[in-house]
């Protein structure tokens, strides 16, 4: 499928509208917000157990973002690029110790009933969602600044996702609500930061070729999301799957 | 628990009995003879299609094998130990075209039903396989040449499991009986190359800090090993757990 695709594609540039219009479609077809454990959890099927092992590997997802993005602002000599782009940074680390969209994180694994210290040596991460992240991090290391861009396209697709989980995690899981704040914020933040990433690449991809690399980059981080949610459901739905030395819940 | 592993490492030289049996202890404990994917294959409780999963995801690891083989190569500056090493990239891509350990591999795909042109591209592979396996080479890449020895000492438990896999695939998988040549190679491979690292690790590490290096390379090679069986477990034995875009079996 992937082959024929590839032969079909032509030279033409595509329209700003065209290229968004690519972009939605990747983001329907491949984005988490299909994947089986977030319609488990959106259904209320989770146990609190289920619900400690997302937040603690999540957690090693959140801890990564800021060293993404320090890898990121390392490829641009353009000093209005790297003032914009590293609001990111201060996003998730804060302007002091116990702000940020990190701490607001532990402070969600800590409404799931786990310690902080639990949480943040990220031991007991699932290898396979280490994997995948690290994946992201590699990624974002060997491409080019316009790839490494793309590749944070998903937040075109996070805010209805948040939204509709704040809804249902109130429902569903009341004991989670002291620590929801880390969604509060991204529901503001990550539509800023899809808007000025979009313009970006729209801008900047000036071949067909290099359209294509955009489009390609948002596939590949939508893998990337996906595959950390496998690793989750995978080892702690199943009972008797989850991997030696990684996360025991007590719950 | 691995923090207070590290507290009580001492600064004792570990003579190479002991280093031998903490090896052996790793593999026994985290090794993917465990594996649940791997105990369902040795029940026969596997289908044509698991099979085939498995064998063609399995093909994305055969094919990156020489090209870490190579990443360590690169690490060496003795020619007598790059001759010894470089063996492995013959016994896996062969004299000549048609021959070698990949070859084979797909000829074992092929015996499960699959055409080599569905294997060879590595399209359809499960992206959890494929950062798992990304992992190694970064692994390799960034490792001191010690490291990347260790990390290939899961061999010393390869032998075992083949023989074991092969008389049960004999009795439950008949099928592949045409395309079991891979395994019977690796069955003296895999103790002459075990055996060649082992004592590389054991002469080689020169302090305790060196030693705990060599052991935790072969526990960090065995959760990539055990993370490729959880993606294909998840995705191949529940119905609507494929990821989009991957191998969906005919059969």
């Amino acid at each position: 499928m992937e082959m024929t695709g590839k032969a079909e594609v032509g030279d033409e540039l595509l329209t700003p509208e065209q290229l968004r219009a690519r972009l939605l479609a990747v983001g329907e077809a491949r984005y988490h917000h299909r994947h089986p454990f977030h319609l488990r959890m959106h259904a209320g099927e989770l146990t609190k157990a289920q619900m400690q092992a997302w937040a603690l590997n999540r957690y090693y997802y959140q801890s990564r973002i800021p060293m993404k993005d320090a890898l990121l602002l390392a490829k641009s000599d353009d000093p209005a690029f790297r003032r914009a782009w590293r609001k990111r940074i201060l996003d998730h680390d804060g302007d002091q110790d116990g702000y940020g969209g990190i701490e607001k994180w532990i402070q969600l694994a800590e409404a799931s009933g786990l310690a902080r210290e639990q949480v943040i040596p990220c031991t007991g991460v699932l290898p396979g969602v280490r994997f995948a992240v690290d994946a992201y991090l590699t990624l974002v290391r060997e491409s080019s600044l316009l790839v490494a861009v793309a590749s944070s396209l998903t937040e075109l697709f996070s805010r209805d996702l948040i939204s509709l989980r704040m809804d249902l995690m109130r429902v569903h899981y009341p004991y989670l609500v002291p620590g929801l704040a880390y969604f509060t914020g991204r529901l503001t933040q990550a539509p800023e930061d899809a808007t000025f990433a979009l313009h970006y690449v729209t801008t900047q991809a000036r071949t067909r070729s290099e359209q294509e690399q955009v489009i390609a980059a948002l596939s590949s981080k939508c893998e990337i999301l996906w595959a950390q949610l496998d690793a989750i459901d995978y080892a702690y739905v199943v009972p008797g799957n989850i991997p030696p030395g990684c996360f025991v819940p007590e719950v």
